[in-house]
């Protein structure tokens, strides 16, 4: 049996007759030897290594697609130039691998020899061992061995044992490693190494390996841990290494593993999408990631050419616009071609994503209401688990805002300038902690001016919250709450979101209650990350004069300017803004007493790695407190034909009518009657009545939280 | 004779005719109808008066529109609805328009009764009295009366007496008021008012009226002196008074007054355009203003049936999709259907538009240059007139910069958040004063943290900038020069700036000579106003540690907070940022002891209304100056698919050969060889040989400004 990872001589003759087609697979073939050409034409250079993004990091990540694809166009045209290019580009790095020294390591992964950090020296090692393995029976056996002993077990080495506490690490870095020493196995034909990639090295498929990443890593919904930015790049190597595993040990039946989990890691990121397809940044994620991306591309075919037909992979296809180059993606292709209609985007509802290998450690929601031509509303809620020690951001029941095109509440992201070489090599800067990962960096509520778990990300990883309702029976009012305790030494803190439409608004309402409680008085910042330019408000806000302060000593608070101060004049205060061509106003009850801080991110950033952006901040001291806000998108502003339409909205303020140990009861005043919205504090099931009674006055609603109009 | 403006029964028979068409006349017909029709479905509303933006604001601009297409639509279908609808609106107007209180005003222009200013209810008069012109000979006598004694005579009075002193401003408010008497003269058969608006109220023809204002606000090129976002304001009445005298006062013919001005006034804004149509924002500019506003769309159909075809009346067609709905527009309908191409962009050249009514107040250079598919590279210099005393800026020698899509250095443009109300009631803010007329708010140099010609209006207006030389015969290296005297007391300012491309460099190279001298010494900070983030120096730069101090007191620099400050290291600095998918690197030459200022916009700002942007200055106090810069544009970033390519450039370093009375020598060091800079001093026909010898060594160039490479 030849060792080709992924395409048998048959496949590739098959292939061969597709290559001129007017169809994706067609398409997607030529394009891929077109760019293997012009790579061609180039000498070939394989040279030392340096900072990411720099030329050296360039180079070998250019080399190591182009090693892959030549192997595969050998197979399909039998052009011994693709041959050679292979043989003689791992000749070289064979040359020089084990002499060379170890880059300048610019994280804590560890430095490799050709790149700066080890994961993409496995990336290396997962697709030049698939383009090695379609050349390897057809050179010469004392090249196959310079090539094999010059760099392939090396580099395994260097993984396995000189790196060998970072080889079983629960991590998408850890999905790359076992990927990689696996293909590695099967190209060279070294069963142990296949063994080690799968069952990790204690061989016991629980500390380690391919079946112990696919099982700690994933919800059995398909969420992943770390979240849909890194979920899209450990697809990747999931998919690439399933794949080979299916050709190479069929008795695994690795697609069949955990129910279908292989496949469940490719759904369940096209529900955390944007309708652009962009990805929801949770924790260190790169805000302009989309489902335009390998991972997706890679999982389309294969999932279809394994699993069968599915709307969504249709979908995918249909915003990748191309599929995998093999015969997964023929297949795919020619569904395609025959397909009926235009796919719908898969991410149409609501959904509530367990978290944790046994679904058990909270949930992250997702609410969707429509607004007509104007799109989709999608809020977010993380009561969910960490996101691993590593990448994960101290944001419990944080709250995102997307809609009419944008984000409205939106997360930062992780601070890092992937590839800008000049900005610290493209690696995470020290901001990232120090900023990004801050509690006060997320829509949530910060305690004390602290991290939740202290920035602790071992803590932090350990705990969880809880998932306490999630109802979307009444499409018109769907709501979810989560709660989380003792992330502050000592506070409870309950959320509770809910998404409401009615006739009197021209796009859904957002509301949140955020409780918190505590056996002693604890400053509590409400914050919200918006982004635009001021309207309103209605308490007065006294700009800083002159020289703008910062807002603390740490945490993240030093690296806020307060651009401005005021108190709110009753128990709520409106807040308004412009954001593209919307207007959104923030009305909030915090009680009596409460600040209002404008603020600005840039302070204390001497790289100047952080973006400018504003934030809008609640405080109140208190031991048991509540804030509820509506959030109202209104209006519409064109400057170019210079149109403003309801700059104001409709909201004026909120009365709190009961907050009381089983639920809260709050008042909305509009220009145009009231509502009154009803949120409990524990698991009610939906259609369940409840009521209320407050001096007198009957409250009756049904399910976990609820909105009526007063009469 | 009828007195409908615009429109014979004859016209609106054939109009009739066209109104079902498929074609461009055919569909803007249909488009107006619709709204019309839409419009009466709603009761009548004559409101009082309210703020910029407001719901009476709003009501009074829907009701001038639409008296106006109703009129049309009366005279093209004969149906009643549209006559009465005219007639009983106008009476509602005449029955309380006396009575109404003066609006609240929010800007220098007086009150109206309708509107929070009386341009407005200019534009009120203008579209009215066209729309009165088609119903006057179909109602009673009675009704006739009521409506002129009650509202047009009122407020034609106001306008020429109670505001006699606002009439006959050269500005384009005077050609609104000009146009606006004219018109209800024509409109009631009334002469004395169309006298008084050509003529002004003198009859002298220079002290105001139509004839002066065409003579006074345009320059022999067609520029217009507020800059091209008032020009696009100021062509509709230019064309809708232009056609309305056509047609009532052929005698004056008036569309070959002063060589075409009219049409030059109409085809010069094109070429102040970016390539996605938005004007560049000069002076009080709305940025986001494009060629697609009314007074294009009614001057392209206009230009065409009087003057003729015009390629850029094609491309501006194309532009907006839509023709001016009555008989020029049909025409213009016509030929387009029978274009054979698309038609090219009109702005495809480098122009100098000379400033003045006698094309002698300097001009205003716009320099363009192709970058392959990454498109047009534009940059422009003024060293003309000041933009008229009310919406100039403080601005001389004012540079900008467009490029691969993106305004890369760029101007604010006026502080005014216009109709939306809650923002000061959308009229011109204090910051606009404060902040966006400011030199300091400019790509220029600010003497002594002043103003130029201390912010006096009618002191700038009165003084001028002088062209030095343009030169564009080498397409690969094109140029411009300015000078102005005593913007600043006893500072001469000249600056000369290249655009030049060879094999080298990705993109073209903007380079930039700013030359300051005096008798004494001054404080010259030379600054640019870019966006994006930085991502490197070549010196060091401290950022301020805590509070962010502001610049200055005073002059806009109390609007700066300073986010760092450094010193070059040498005679030269490199500063680089990110915006959008591109890199820029600056290096400046400024002598030793340079120091540079990253400031940020938005302090002492108590209402909010300034946008956060970033700025950099380079500070150094002399008496003689030169500040010498190359722009590089360079690399690719793509963050979705962590692409970045080339952050860095390959300029070096700037090193001063010489800075002589005559001319400047300067080398631009690169990773690849060296630049030569010459740039002139004084006027230097094309073509004509130059020399300057420096320490024995001879540089011979030719022309005003040239770039050669060292060898």
């Amino acid at each position: 049996m030849s060792n080709s990872v992924f395409m048998s001589r048959d496949e590739a003759t098959q292939l061969a007759s597709r290559l001129q087609e007017d169809s994706l697979i067609g398409v997607s073939l030529r394009k891929e030897k077109e760019a293997l050409d012009a790579f061609l034409r180039q000498p070939r250079c394989v040279p030392g290594n340096g900072p990411g993004g720099g030329l050296e990091h360039e180079q070998h990540k250019a080399n190591y697609t182009q090693l892959f694809n030549a192997g595969k166009f050998w197979l399909i045209t039998g052009d011994t130039a693709y041959r050679d290019r292979v043989r003689d580009t791992l000749l070289d790095y064979a040359r020089i691998y084990t002499t060379l020294p170890y880059a300048v390591p610019y994280s804590p992964n560890p430095p490799g020899r050709l790149f700066h950090q080890i994961l993409n020296e496995h990336m290396w090692l997962v697709f030049a061992s698939a383009g090695y393995s379609c050349i390897r029976d057809d050179i010469g056996a004392a090249e196959r061995k310079a090539i094999e002993d010059g760099v392939f077990h090396p580099m395994v080495a260097m993984f396995s044992e000189t790196y060998r506490h970072h080889f079983d690490i629960i991590h998408n870095h850890g999905i790359w490693a076992v990927a990689a020493v696996g293909m590695a196995g099967i190209a060279l034909g070294h069963a142990p190494y296949v063994d080690m990639a799968v069952y990790g090295q204690c061989g016991d498929s629980l500390s380690g390996g391919f079946l112990a990443q696919l099982t700690k890593l994933l919800s059995p919904d398909g969420y992943y841990e770390e979240g849909p930015y890194y979920q899209r790049f450990a697809i990747q190597p999931i998919f690439l290494f399933a794949e080979a595993l299916q050709r190479h040990r069929p008795e695994l039946d690795i697609y069949q593993f955990r129910e279908r989990i292989v496949l469940r890691a490719l759904l369940a990121p096209l529900e955390t999408c944007f309708p652009d397809g962009r990805l929801m940044p949770l924790n260190d994620a790169n805000r302009a990631m989309s489902i335009r991306s390998l991972g997706f591309l890679v999982g389309a075919s294969f999932a279809f050419m394994r699993y069968g037909h599915d709307e969504r992979l249709f979908w995918l296809t249909e915003q990748l616009g191309a599929v995998w180059a093999d015969t997964a993606g023929a297949l795919l292709s020619d569904a395609w071609a025959r397909r009926e209609s235009r796919s719908a985007p898969p991410a149409g509802g609501s959904v509530e994503f367990r978290c944790g290998e046994h679904g058990d450690k909270g949930a992250f929601g997702i609410l969707r209401m429509e607004e007509g031509a104007r799109g989709a509303h999608i809020v977010s809620l993380n009561y969910g688990a960490h996101g691993l020690a590593e990448h994960g951001h101290f944001d419990g029941l944080t709250l995102a805002c997307f809609n009419r095109g944008q984000e409205v509440l939106g997360d930062y992201g992780g601070v890092r300038w992937l590839n800008v070489e000049p900005k610290s090599g493209g690696c995470y800067v020290a901001e990232n902690m120090s900023w990004a990962k801050q509690t006060i960096a997320h829509n949530t509520v910060t305690v004390d001016q602290r991290c939740q778990h202290d920035a602790d990300g071992v803590r932090a990883h350990s705990d969880h919250g809880q998932a306490v309702y999630f109802g979307t029976e009444d499409a018109d009012c769907q709501y979810m709450s989560g709660r989380v305790e003792n992330y502050d030494p000592g506070v409870s803190m309950q959320r509770s979101v809910l998404l409401y439409r009615d006739a009197q608004f021209e796009a859904p309402l957002l509301i949140d209650l955020f409780w918190l409680s505590s056996e002693t008085e604890h400053q509590y910042d409400y914050a919200f990350h918006y982004d635009g330019q001021w309207v309103r408000s209605d308490f007065p806000l006294q700009a800083s004069a002159g020289a703008a302060p910062v807002l603390g000593p740490d945490n993240g608070y030093q690296h806020l300017w307060v651009v401005a101060k005021g108190d709110f004049a009753g128990e709520s205060g409106v807040f308004g803004w412009l954001m593209g061509d919307s207007y959104y106003s923030l009305t909030t009850w915090a009680g009596s007493g409460a600040q209002a801080i404008c603020a600005r991110l840039g302070a204390n950033d001497p790289q100047f790695n952080l973006r400018s952006e504003p934030a809008y901040i609640v405080r109140r001291r208190a031991a048991r407190q509540l804030f509820a806000s509506v959030l109202e998108t209104h209006g519409k502003y064109d400057p170019a034909i210079e149109l403003s339409r309801d700059p104001r909205g409709q909201v004026e303020r909120i009365e709190l009518i009961e907050d009381g140990p089983q639920a809260s009861v709050l008042r909305v005043v509009t220009q145009r009657g009231n509502l009154l919205v009803f949120a409990g504090r524990g698991e009610v099931p939906a259609g369940t009545p409840v009521q209320t009674v407050v001096a007198g006055h009957v409250y009756q609603w049904s399910g976990g939280a609820a909105v009526q109009r007063e009469h």
